[in-house]
């Protein structure tokens, strides 16, 4: 099942809702005021009734809405650095440990948002990955039980100043609309193994990025172990799982993104996430 | 003027108030429900009305409340690293760029609180900071505009996991209870300028670090400038400044804090905020 946050257009109201074949079931209208996003959802009444909603026509068509960060409030949304062997070797990383750092909701943008280049730098560059959707509070999950705490995964483009990502890479990822994040979330039993996933990006419809989330060096069950032992994460809470080799900083010659540019992440079972620079 | 954010114990109900000579005039009470927290006051009224309410007499003792971080949830709490002449020799830090971390809000603990040291670490060490709290919008603000979007400053025990932060801070730093913010706010108007505070930290009432913050390498008002130019500030943020010379883990032998340890963070014209280790 797919999940999404959106903007009806005619009706300019926020809602959420599942992703159908011929459009959106609108969940926000059946939930009413006391569960007004998705965020709510996964915390008041988690994933399990939606099977018999999801086989309803759709209300709307896509064309009705404009689609919102899966998310759009998350309370927490983290992100691993140098995740994937190819990525290690390009930046010669050796650090063992998860390189952490933090996005704030500000910074992300919907599915076909524009993604917004800021004028200080040249060197914007894309990194697509694969986001967790965390559906159930996780305190001290140990690595097995992990798996049992993810509402779903999305894709996720984690556009970078590449040039002020030095400060501990939080200059570098917190410009406003810079994180894409969708079109959807696919829920977790549609997924299964979130480490048998193919991934690659687009730029220009040109591919810059192919691998499979089996490259990841630290695995989707392991990152939320590592994290929860620290921090507790609640249902709506996210963690971007880094990104693959064949970023443009690391190409001879360089390859960043510029106004106009269309970037795009696919992942197998989820779809593909489409973003525009401006 | 001080405002502080409290738990009144008889009452068993949160608010935030004024703190005068014999106590706490609760402007909770007076306001009402649509503004229950010094956040929302900061968002909504501002602090110039407030003169006339901190001449009355206060409504309970401190000792009928126990003092909650100076602002509870805030939205983003940036932390800059590396920010004191001795600290960075201590560190071998050359970076010119402000480091930034971030702390998410359930790492903050307020005065007299307990500070959990992780059972998994040996190097829970002390870094006593001034704490900066945001009182207007802010993006893209020059420095020398800087300083009138601040509402007020506090003291901050920055307690760090030192064998986590290897990861860019963020593991680090977010362990649960591990941010002391207090005893109160002291509004920007009686600071004056906040590059002329002494600050001291105490560990069992031994003094372990001594500066004032005029040794800051990047003052508050350029980090203000510099953060605002990427990341939205909002009222009720709250950027940690960096931390003086002196911490556990360059010392001959090292020294870190263990349960039962009383840290203590001390600012000219603020105050003494006062944690002990559990």
């Amino acid at each position: 099942m797919q999940l999404c946050s959106f903007y009806h257009l005619d009706q300019a109201t926020k809602s959420f809702g599942i992703v159908v074949e011929e459009g959106i079931v609108d969940l926000g209208a059946r939930f009413g005021s006391d569960c007004p996003d998705l965020k709510t959802l996964l915390a008041r009444n988690g994933l399990g009734d939606l099977a018999g909603l999801a086989k309803q026509p759709a209300d709307y068509p896509l064309s009705a809405v404009r689609l919102l960060p899966v998310i759009e409030n998350p309370g927490k949304v983290f992100c691993v650095g140098m995740n994937y062997a190819d990525k290690r070797k390009e930046f010669a990383e050796t650090q063992d440990a998860p390189t952490l750092f933090i996005r704030f909701a500000d910074s992300l943008a919907g599915h076909e948002a524009k993604l917004l280049k800021p004028e200080v730098t040249q060197e914007f560059d894309f990194e697509g990955e694969l986001a967790v959707i965390i559906g159930k509070p996780a305190h001290a999950v140990k690595a097995e039980d992990a798996l049992d705490v993810v509402a779903g995964y999305s894709c996720f483009m984690d556009a970078t100043v590449r040039d002020m990502q030095f400060t501990w890479f939080t200059a570098g990822k917190n410009w406003p609309q810079t994180g894409g994040f969708g079109p959807w979330m696919t829920t977790a039993d549609a997924i299964g193994d979130p480490q048998q996933l193919a991934i690659k990006t687009f730029l220009n419809g040109r591919e810059v990025q192919n691998d499979t989330t089996g490259s990841m060096v630290h695995k989707v069950a392991s990152i939320i172990e590592y994290i929860s032992a620290f921090s507790p994460l609640s249902p709506g809470d996210v963690i971007i799982t880094g990104s693959p080799g064949g970023v443009g900083k690391k190409r001879t010659p360089p390859l960043f993104m510029f106004s106009g540019d269309v970037i795009e992440v696919e992942i197998e079972k989820i779809g593909r996430l489409r973003n525009t620079i401006a």
